[in-house]
């Protein structure tokens, strides 16, 4: 602690993101990346877009995406925020929308980075806790709260709620902000972006960074009602006029015009998902039901930690979380036909099981 | 106000960035860009680096960045932080470093981004104004204060301060972080990064927006004392894990290898500029002493609103600020050599002197 900072910094407990090593050559299933690269038709709009026109600023209000995302969606431009990933939009959605007297209500096993953000922004909070089964409930969210976010799919635990389930907590909550990241959304889940023209309460959170390969390139969105997007715009212009820059820009409208590539790496990656679930499964796994491009999976004898170092040595990299209740579990990406080849064969080496015929 | 709104939204007044006009053909001297595209190495190295990579997630640390900084400036990799922008790491300094009990002082004419950041963190200030000369004075800072904040040269008016000056104010408030927003300081301003080594208090932005034409890629870094790096590394991971994607840290490092185009360039400018200053003189302009990419500018007749709107019409952007004490001044960016001709030549129309022999 130095004289010099502000108090909020020494209480501060930042997120961990997973690793990024430097090494080439890993199978790296961590980070929940999509194992294809972006469509074509983006590295062209970005190669595009490099040239002499980045000495100038760019567009502070990001009108051209806004209107991609707009119909790609369905909605008014009015009722899109833009920022540098979700991460960032998250921010300004906690700070923007979230901080009120009563607390907000998330899950005990969720994105991590929610009580990261609560204390950055002073905002009081309750965990309330997954079932059995690991699933959200609505019922165990009637409680007095300033309002509520949840990952749908859920994360690390890949479980999706149908939107019709969303869309109880949206009628039972009429008072308090309802925030839905759909960070994993479009690899089988169903999306409550229709529901926001009947419930100002909604606020969609989306990412390029996974169904849209384009991690690296960090742009998000959040859709809702045009008075919490007012919100947003307001922390959002007293924070940094420019969030994204001109080729993150050119690069995120691009991806909303290829939707031939999109739908085609998105079935891939189910596809598979479904192979590899059965793999697992077959290898003594316990696998919980996803909908994400990853799974969530805990064996029935082997130390989870020890799985994941294990898998290390043999260069494959997944996410594990030393946390109460999934410290036994690991969270790993679906990656590649080939890289998922060589996560089951590392694993079968591992756990002594016979080569796959 | 919507009963969704965190309390602070209420109250922000967002900071109102210059035009970024969708026309094209104007000669848009309002934002203080580069007249100068980037160097054609960083060019180079963003196109090398659109490709496959952009579906990972880019280095959370921005090591590579980092060090090519350290390098250059001849500091430590952690007495360096960046950031999307120097606005976004000013947000970050805001919040980290800028929030005590005792006011920020900062000047009545300046960067007024400043203001806004306070009311978003909730942080006391008080306006110190300049002198009559328009000049930052140490000695009107003598008072109990948090911290201090000044950019030098100082926006709008263009004015610096020599490093021996501003090393008054660190000795003066050694219990104050001192911030010095180094925007301008290449186009003929002393940095005062070499005094980061003597002095705990002392935190330094940049950016290259500016003299490394790279506002489109959103590029700004602080270099200080590891413990106020710190302090703003615990708040930027609260906040956004990835703030910098793939393609500015490629664009952002390539920027300083090229030391031959940035001296050439900014080397251009300051010619420009003192081209320009004796020619606005001549116009019955007066000119406050410039060290930067821009000149501040007052007729001694003409009113600076109209004067704006006449150039408007001429199709030449310059900004005016609706603001006591420099409402009759014009804000005015030393373009290319053609740019600041076309902006003599609407000027001598307006004012009806005669054309330049």
């Amino acid at each position: 602690m130095s004289r010099f900072w502000s108090p909020v910094v020494q209480g501060l407990t930042p997120y961990v993101p997973g690793e990024q090593p430097k090494l080439q050559n890993l199978v790296k299933l961590n980070t929940n990346e999509n194992p294809y690269g972006p469509s074509p038709a983006v590295l062209a709009a970005v190669h595009e877009a490099v040239g002499d026109s980045l000495r100038l600023y760019p567009d502070p209000n990001a009108d051209v995406l806004k209107d991609a995302l707009a119909a790609y969606h369905g909605v008014a431009r009015n009722e899109i925020f833009v920022g540098n990933g979700s991460d960032e939009v998250l921010a300004f959605v906690f700070q923007a929308l979230l901080q009120h007297e009563a607390p907000l209500l998330f899950a005990d096993i969720t994105y991590s980075f929610y009580p990261v953000y609560c204390g950055l922004y002073g905002i009081d909070f309750v965990k309330v806790p997954l079932t059995a089964a690991m699933e959200i409930r609505p019922e165990d969210y009637r409680q007095p709260c300033g309002g509520i976010i949840f990952p749908n799919p859920n994360a690390p635990t890949g479980i999706g709620m149908p939107a019709a389930v969303v869309e109880q907590f949206l009628v039972e909550h009429p008072d308090a902000v309802v925030v839905v990241d759909e960070a994993y959304i479009d690899f089988g889940g169903e999306s409550v972006i229709p529901l926001v023209k009947r419930h100002p309460n909604l606020l969609v959170v989306q990412t390029l960074s996974k169904s849209r390969s384009l991690a690296g390139l960090r742009v998000g969105f959040a859709v809702g009602h045009p008075d919490l997007i007012e919100a947003l715009d307001r922390v959002k212009n007293s924070f940094n006029s420019y969030p994204l820059d001109r080729l993150a820009l050119a690069g995120a409208v691009a991806a909303y015009q290829d939707e031939e590539y999109f739908q085609q790496t998105r079935g891939a990656i189910i596809a598979s998902r479904e192979t590899l679930v059965a793999q697992l499964r077959d290898l003594g796994f316990e696998v919980l039901p996803s909908q994400a491009n990853f799974v969530f999976v805990r064996h029935v004898r082997e130390d989870a930690l020890q799985l994941a170092q294990s898998l290390r040595e043999r260069s494959v990299i997944v996410r594990h979380f030393k946390q109460p209740r999934i410290d036994q579990y690991l969270r790993i990406t679906v990656g590649t036909e080939a890289e998922c080849a060589a996560l089951v064969a590392a694993l079968r080496e591992i756990l002594g099981a016979a080569p796959a015929a």
